[in-house]
């Protein structure tokens, strides 16, 4: 028998916990980085993580747990990368690890570089040589915080390698984790980072206080633009109703637990797009991603009326009044 | 110039109510029957109803208001049938108006008919004798309690006789309406019965405690067995992920306001159907539909999982947290 494959999680938020917990039910050890090494000294000794999910409680036996990301890098066999999309550019542009090349890299990070108007697959392809068939994503409808608490969830595993999809779907699946596999590595990635917007539009057409008949056409309509730019972009057969498209977005924009959508809520009630960072003291994915699906599509010329709207909103300061009056005239 | 069509709203509920509140917005004259005389009486001495919907202040000048049904069935030249579904066959089964045939008939009642096993379009076709060109369909996202407070809504009005359609539409369309017209009659008609199920469904997971990760699943699921579904009984070209599929199985499945997903959730958490319903005080339309459904794909064999867990569990007795495991296996 071939010897099991070594993964590693990367990241030390409330996801990468999520997925270092989920591993820990079919792995002996489960690698995991985190960069803060107060957080790692505090696990080792306390079997939980100080800052992210922290009812969740790990077999610290279980755990190669370390900050230091060049171990990972030569000693692992698969990667799960599980950062904030806004620290990647600068958590790996000095990362010198030729071994990266030759690992399956699956990107569980939900949203896209913005130094690189790019999702994380091509950031990684580009950044650690590694080829497109050894890159994969995990992509919900999954919230971090569902998993802590073990409730039944479904993740999609993509990969253009069925076999490395389904090698890690089997790791993941386990009493509370059902997992499908998928080939479609960017329309799955995309479709995870344009969620993020559309979750800012439903919340702040809530903090408008538009109710929920017009959030329902709102997401019609949104599942609608996702397909036009996810076939543009890559033009493979799918199926958008299929959880890992239509079932992601519908978490994010309907729960109370989505940053995006509080974000927008803010922005729908009056805040400046600078008081609601700084009152949520995070930066919801969705505001970087928006500028650059903007920045992407200038060379595919798909209609997106909603995330043009978003952009309108956060970055051109049209009064979200004003801007969602507007789209409420193109939306079906 | 063409006389003015005359459009009369069949029914007193808080649907009736809100279409009727719709119409005055464009009409001099609405017609509306309901069949309480009583509430007929207070409405027009107060301009409000009584019973739904109560916060809605009628101009009385404008309303032809009245309990006799046959005035409207040989009076006017349009007819929204706004009652519920349960009681539709009862209702008309004994009227007798030949002039009905002559008439356009729009059905908002959003459910099936349990003595038929059959859509109301069907019901309409062959107790009033009305050819399916001139009988259209009035459907949502739209719950009646935001039309009351004039929330922005979307209403599809579907008609095979596109004039029909659109003529209607635009005596709909006013400050907080915005309609689209389709010819997909059955679809439409089937997706609008079929939500109520799913969200059945996404009660009973809900009074279950799965949580959002598995909600969003469920749904995806549903708009598939959706399409299945209605492809089947009436294929032609439609894409289910319009406001009036996507969004109507939306509003319904995730809102506070649904009956459906309100009956859902107390057979989750425990109650029979008999109890649940007594404690409503009032019938889910899902509760017929699921059965109604089962016995029409008796023909087409669709695969549905989601409507058979619903109807095992409210027909054949079968423990939701049973049913529902095995649900979630087959859910993709």
């Amino acid at each position: 028998m071939e010897e099991e494959k070594k993964i590693a999680v990367i990241g030390g938020g409330s996801w990468a916990t999520a997925l270092v917990k989920i591993l820990c039910n079919n792995l002996d050890t489960v690698g995991w980085w985190m960069r803060n090494q107060e957080a790692v000294d505090y696990i080792k000794q306390f079997g939980r993580n100080p800052n992210y999910l922290s009812s969740v409680n790990f077999d610290v036996d279980k755990l190669d747990i370390s900050s230091d990301f060049n171990k990972f890098g030569v000693d692992y066999d698969v990667l799960i990368i599980a950062t904030p999309s806004a620290f990647l550019y600068k958590l790996f542009e000095n990362v010198d690890v030729p071994q990266l090349a030759q690992k399956t890299i699956f990107s569980a990070v939900k949203g896209i570089i913005p130094e690189y108007h790019s999702i994380p697959a091509r950031f990684f392809h580009k950044q650690f040589g590694t080829p497109y068939e050894q890159i994969g994503i995990i992509s919900g409808p999954c919230h971090a915080e569902e998993v802590a608490l073990e409730k039944l969830s479904y993740l999609t595993v993509a990969c253009q390698t069925e076999t490395y999809a389904s090698e890690l779907a089997e790791k993941l699946n386990c009493r509370y984790i059902k997992t499908n596999i998928s080939d479609d590595l960017f329309g799955t990635e995309f479709s995870a980072v344009l969620k993020n917007v559309y979750s800012i539009a439903a919340g702040i057409c809530h903090g408008l206080r538009y109710g929920d008949n017009f959030q329902a056409v709102l997401i019609s309509n949104a599942i609608q633009e996702i397909e036009r730019f996810v076939d543009a972009v890559s033009p493979v057969h799918r199926d958008v109703k299929s959880s890992a498209y239509l079932g992601d977005l519908l978490v994010t924009a309907y729960s109370q637990f989505s940053r995006n959508r509080t974000f927008g809520t803010m922005i729908g009630r009056g805040y400046t797009v600078k008081s609601a960072m700084m009152e949520m003291n995070m930066v919801a994915e969705g505001y970087y991603a928006v500028k650059s699906v903007m920045e992407i599509n200038k060379r595919f010329q798909v209609d997106l009326p909603i995330v043009e709207a978003v952009h309108n909103i956060i970055y051109e300061k049209i009064s979200p009044v004003v801007e969602m009056r507007i789209l409420a005239d193109k939306l079906t």
